[in-house]
């Protein structure tokens, strides 16, 4: 259920409201669409509710109803995208936003080298792991606290926001500190005790769709940072598993209108991750903005073949170039804005 | 192992080697690159045939190995890209192939008014099925020859090539009277019989993969019509199965540069039954052709919602025309001409 | 819609009832249930039709809905299992149907050795391809009718019943000539061409799921041979297609349970191609009988290391026989009788 | 690399090796099989490393190839099945063993009464969740703390041990506080912080296969816990996410036997979260036992249509005791004690 609150209601009028409701055992997010606020009811509506009762409360102009199950990620809720404002640059309102860097921050030299190759040809945003998630215990599990600080370090001078996975609840304050948006990664989709956490660090959450994820586990993931009070949280397609294993996975392209048609929330593609395949990420960048991606999230290397982890996905600084000249031709054709 | 012929060598004599080559139970298949013929020996090699024999026939001017599995449908036998020339009208060689029109062919009326108004729009090939594999007994069946009569009547009329599908091998001759491609569906992909005898018919043959072939099981399906002698086969990707069921299907788009790669027969997309869903049709075909596909083959009805099958994925003639200009502005980005 | 007839309703009633249908374009498929005609209406029925009418007919006792899809393959239209009776051994009726031999009849010799062996140990059916479905035009496609000739023979020598794989319409009579039981291949399994004439052969229809068959789809293919008025429908599950590729297939055991609520017809399985690994095979061969298959098909060769096609996944004989042993022993748990 | 150490080296004498190892920078690992140290060198080696520098050590006997990439949880460290006991009960020595008990503790009576119904029939764990992973945040997400008190009352009544699942690192010395066994659930079998802390609390860890896990990314979770010391891991098939979703999951029964090959570990089947289907659970776990698993959790609640969570696939305690007598009978025929 959707409390639309009339035009001129305060924000603090709606929070008292909201107050109100919990005494009901009803809990309301608010929520703000078109300049006028709504809240929410996300729990506590049975059968028996009696919905006459908001109508009386003052502040209230309609009621609309709240079917879809991801309440606060769905579009019923807000009909128009959401624009993430991160630091002045923006994700989700027609521009878009690309995130380059290592699949790991390896060294201070390696992070500075790409952070400035990569801000020369247009990224926006640096990537690069300290926290690793290694399918074996016996792989280079990152740098830590060390690598976050060269990162943080190699954004600033070349003006790129960045962006690190979070693996564990206790190390979210530890990442925050150092990068403007926080990553879960495809692995840890449905680490329900990780998702109820790092809405609270007041970052934008980018969040990496699980190897098997329906798009309906994918929203309700989003849906569980979202009822935390953060509304700002990046959806990322990296591709799904499936029967076929030439590439590392099937990138589901498709992903990207569908999502937009079920949710307001801002969706970019991984190639890399998506297939695997150094040659086959350019099409696929060209391909995912095609389709109307708020962004892309690519892994570059000064040398990729020395790249301690991923060196098959990964491309070259001089590949990103060229590509980031075709993304800007595609983006002109289908009115995203590629800087 | 492919046997390099000398520059001069004739066809007649060419064709004299692999007549000795059979008699030596060795199967070789003529191809030609660079003006050059090559003959490929696809069965018949053991561990004990004795290579140095065919350095010493005269015409012979090379060996090359040929270690892929799928002999005639992969790069080894032919470096460039097949270009497949259908009645003036080629697919493969840096244009966009678009192929158009309803699911079921319902009438003489639908079929003729949606072949003039794709036409309009740039389409070159007029599809429509006349026999349709449906999964239940009870839905409708097509409409068998007269149907096929009705399209090559449309097609003519707006200088259309067409295509419609063979479910039976006693069906080939007959289909073949009537449109300029062949096409095996999805679900006979893996139908050998048909693959066997559908590339005699002396038609381009447009196979579809099936709902979950690997790129190895689709190639080598190719592989099977290559072999009767017909090079003339157009790859078809339409969406793989897999766990999500809010899409028909998963449109495996990287499975455009992926089989680029692995072969040089060309590839093309069908965002219909790839998606299932009429709005994700045409993202979907900006990402083919951003992601370098050779033709799309799109659902066009002119009452969409009236369509006897596949009405939920079929698009108008209006959201065709808009679709086609922006695959124009597309096509000029990536250098593939979108008539 | 389901015309449950009066009990002392004759058959040339049912048949003249059936008749009448016809002209008003219904569709009525006579089925038999405790002694009780029932006529399936399966296609034909629109909001239109006044239900009432059939009321009236002096044969018709009641009338039944018929919601399920698979109108005749589904418990509405039959709540008790069927039970198939070839030339005298039954499946479906508390046996389990041990169908045995190798994947490709290779030589007189070797079927009829392997005929001698398996029917030794218990088995019922001798299994084994004339016509072979490859992924490779350039494997063994199999021996043809001499290879039936000779499987036949082999089978009548150890009062064997028979059974192999028909893959195009024109062969279904010459196969039928030879075996018991008609298979259709997975990769089959939505050749629909194939499926409306292969039933009409009048023979046992063993239908093979396909690799990513849903089992609703399974089940329309096994009305669509239904439809044509043969019963003897045997499914079989043999592994569908995941992401996992350690085994050939992931073996979905729980197929057995789940087809026979949704389903009357008999379920077996085939743990040879369900795995792809010889010693896999045995444990789930009794997996299969623990969760209630009505058969199980095996691949057995008397050198299983020398076999033509699929050694990976062959036992021997002495395997088998000891199978055969510890079948027999759950078979007494779950009141399955193993010969 | 395995060092094989001789026949009457003390544990000592094999911990000081480790630790001289350290100080090469090589990760050993100490195992046991038949009363001869072995020690397992997980990281560390290099083609460089000088493997004669090994021989000369006084205390080794021989050298190993380690070739499996995991190194512990594999047969080359150890040729014979781990039996873990666990208060004097085993699991993966020829018993099977039994957790039962519902999806969520609910309240102290349902607990209670679910302990007392399931211990009666056999079981030997009891299983509850108090930290629930649920796919909505609006779900109830259970009772925490409070709940595993009322299950170590009830399990502890009843002579059972406990298993409860671990969601977050923060949490893991809390449920340890009032268990046996530490489950991690199918979502966060990749949660490699949580899998790097929970093998440290000393307790036996179930670990679940995450839903597209393949059995390598299966064992090299296990590894992760193995790693850290901790030899008492139970794996556990719940079922993989496929394109079929009549069931809830298709249950991979042939992981039983598959892992037993390539794993030492025992291996267990969870019939309820592996199909959904409450009448499927029986003949699945009848299925489980058939191939050899080494165990079965199964979700019963003493009134099954009224369970918070699960209820679909939640059995009564009637049919679990009938189900058990099936078990026993079948346990007979492959040599499986069920208690």
């Amino acid at each position: 259920m959707i409390l639309v609150m009339k035009e001129n209601t305060s924000h603090n009028q709606a929070d008292a409201l909201i107050e109100k409701l919990a005494w009901m055992n009803l809990q309301g997010i608010l929520t703000e669409e078109n300049g006028r606020y709504l809240i929410a009811i996300v729990s506590g509506i049975s059968s028996d509710t009696d919905l006459k009762q908001f109508l009386a409360i003052p502040f209230i102009d309609k009621i609309l109803p709240l079917t879809q199950k991801y309440k606060l990620a769905g579009r019923e809720i807000k009909k128009e995208r959401s624009v993430i404002n991160i630091h002045g640059k923006c994700i989700g309102g027609g521009t878009l936003m690309v995130m380059a860097g290592p699949c790991t921050i390896e060294s201070e030299e390696q992070i500075h080298k790409t952070a400035s190759l990569v801000a020369a040809s247009g990224a926006t945003v640096l990537r690069g792991g300290a926290f690793k998630p290694r399918t074996s215990p016996y792989d280079f599990q990152g740098l830590g606290e060390i690598g976050l600080k060269y990162m943080q370090a190699a954004a600033k001078n070349h003006q790129l926001l960045s962006v690190s996975e979070v693996m564990d609840t206790k190390d979210i304050d530890l990442v925050a500190e150092y990068v403007d948006i926080l990553q879960i990664g495809a692995r840890n989709m449905q680490n329900f005790s990780l998702l109820k956490q790092i809405g609270k660090a007041g970052k934008p959450i980018l969040l990496k769709r699980g190897l098997s994820a329906t798009y309906l586990d994918f929203l309700m993931a989003a849906e569980y940072i979202l009822q935390t009070g953060n509304p700002n949280v990046i959806l990322c397609e990296r591709g799904i598993r499936t029967f076929e294993t030439h590439a590392r996975n099937t990138l589901d392209i498709a992903a990207v209108p569908i999502l937009h048609e079920l949710s307001h929330l801002p969706v970019i593609i991984d190639p890399s991750h998506g297939t695997g395949i150094r040659s086959i990420v350019p099409p696929m960048a060209y391909a995912a903005l095609a389709a109307g991606a708020d962004g892309i999230m690519v892994e570059v290397h000064p040398e990729p073949d020395e790249a301690i982890s991923d060196a098959k996905q990964t491309i070259s600084p001089k590949m990103f170039a060229e590509m980031m000249e075709v993304l800007r031709a595609i983006g002109q054709v289908v009115n995203i804005q590629v800087e």
